[in-house]
């Protein structure tokens, strides 16, 4: 028996209880709109966003015990990288997009130059938040240290930024599976590691519970990516808040194109066990992120 | 008699000794050149650039008698967090600049989105560089955060980015003198504030030496950008790799737009002896920071 069917979590109450948390956190921690690049930061962030990277933080910081305070502020200054490479993905010399969940892209509403930079304050903020949450934080000092190094990493060159650029190479070239398998963990694969590593770091979790959570972390990372592939060939446009094929327009390398779509869900199901199988020595404490890997592989939107 | 006056210092020698230094240990930090990103990073930032932010970081710690090791992280993360912000200034939706020390911009050279995404990974990468120093670091806790904060802060929308905004907006604008004061407090002088600062904390100042410090860094950051605004009118183009008059080109708004050339010029003497009786109480020990902001104020590139 999977720890998962001991008591089954409700994933989607989870996730609205977590949501009204960090939405609020969130706010607190963004400026006042008193001036225009405020108001594209708060824009940028304050969209509705599924929160999915801090909701996995907390949750990770949950099964390890930790205090939601440790942990409420890396979880939210990820969600500030998170957004701020939404805001810079969507300008003309990226994507190019003028839409983003149903409302225009930052350089829509603002402009070009407000979107750059209110991008690029949120990057700040990101590391001003985790620095500040140090400074009050009853972690061991290598804890906090390792939230903001975590951060860092996740998010630069060997990260996230690393795989944007990898993704951009990758447009109307063939591509192989190693590249593939580049752009996937580091796109998008980072932050959501990030994201339990420092809900891990936030706990004051031990060398060997880091371990079992680093395999689950580059799991969930990839299935993400995998199904993100797939919904956006097989999506619902309405559902999702935006256009299905836009990675096929952008002739962008995806899981299905390389290997085939039928190839691409066993691949989800493989991932999704191999996440239960990470989690199997947490026991039913693992129940929630059991949960929230199996939301990840089965999700619509 | 002022400090300065009992050994003169050879300022052009102390810089030129002091960037070797700091090339060495930026381009240690740098990734290699093994994709377009990276190629890019470098080209960012080993532009024969005058390090003045890294060079005036060193100074502060070894008037506090600290460890060049301990300073040196920090101090090349400003100098990255420095050269990001000129490769997004470049960019078409800023300046729109296709010169910068007589190369071609970034976005130019490579384009726009490598420059972006360079200018991205700079960030992380400075975050990345003052985290692991801090994990290595045998500096009081505190210190290590306040360095990262220090970082964040000066970088953000309470700093650099903040000035790049109000500027942004106040083309074309009337402008007062509260305004150009907020400009000038921020976009230059966030970072250089952060440059004495950081030096402070990686050298274990006391709360009076930061106290003392900090008003010298404030001094000499409005200083460095008063007499940018007065080189942009009257500086030699070829000496200082940068178009002349292209303030004036934008309609940006600056001290001797303001004040009239006469007034910016007798700012930067009050500006000049201000920053020496900051600097008093350290006597001899500070003749390099002296020299450094009387440097700043005489200077004609």
């Amino acid at each position: 028996m999977s720890p998962s069917d001991a008591n089954p979590v409700n994933v989607k109450q989870y996730f609205a209880d977590k949501v009204v948390i960090i939405n609020e956190k969130l706010t607190t921690l963004l400026p006042e709109p008193s001036n225009r690049l405020r108001e594209a930061m708060r824009y940028a962030v304050l969209n509705g966003g599924k929160r999915f990277r801090p909701v996995l933080a907390i949750a990770t910081s949950e099964m390890l015990n930790g205090d939601i305070q440790e942990v409420l502020p890396p979880a939210c200054a990820l969600e500030f990288i998170h957004c701020y490479s939404l805001v810079h993905d969507d300008l003309p010399c990226m994507d190019n997009d003028d839409l983003r969940r149903g409302r225009p892209t930052t350089h829509k509403q603002f402009d070009e130059a407000t979107a750059l930079l209110a991008g690029n304050a949120l990057i700040s903020l990101a590391f001003e938040v985790v620095s500040k949450s140090a400074q009050s934080s009853s972690l061991p000092e290598i804890q906090k240290i390792n939230i903001i190094q975590e951060l860092a990493v996740a998010s630069g060159m060997n990260g996230m930024v690393g795989g944007q650029v990898a993704d951009l190479e990758s447009e109307g070239q063939p591509i192989d599976e190693t590249r593939l398998a580049y752009i996937h963990s580091h796109k998008t694969g980072a932050l959501i590691r990030a994201a339990v590593l420092m809900g891990a770091y936030a706990s004051n979790a031990t060398e060997e519970q880091i371990i079992l959570l680093r395999s689950y972390a580059e799991k969930i990372g990839l299935l993400f990516q995998v199904t993100d592939d797939i919904l956006d060939i097989e999506g619902n446009e309405a559902q999702r808040g935006k256009k299905i094929g836009g990675d096929l327009e952008h002739d962008k390398a995806t899981y299905p194109k390389i290997h085939g779509m039928a190839r691409a869900k066993e691949l989800v199901q493989e991932l999704m066990q191999g996440c239960r199988d990470d989690l199997s020595m947490f026991s039913d404490r693992a129940k929630v992120l059991v949960a929230l890997s199996d939301y990840v592989g089965n999700r619509k939107i």
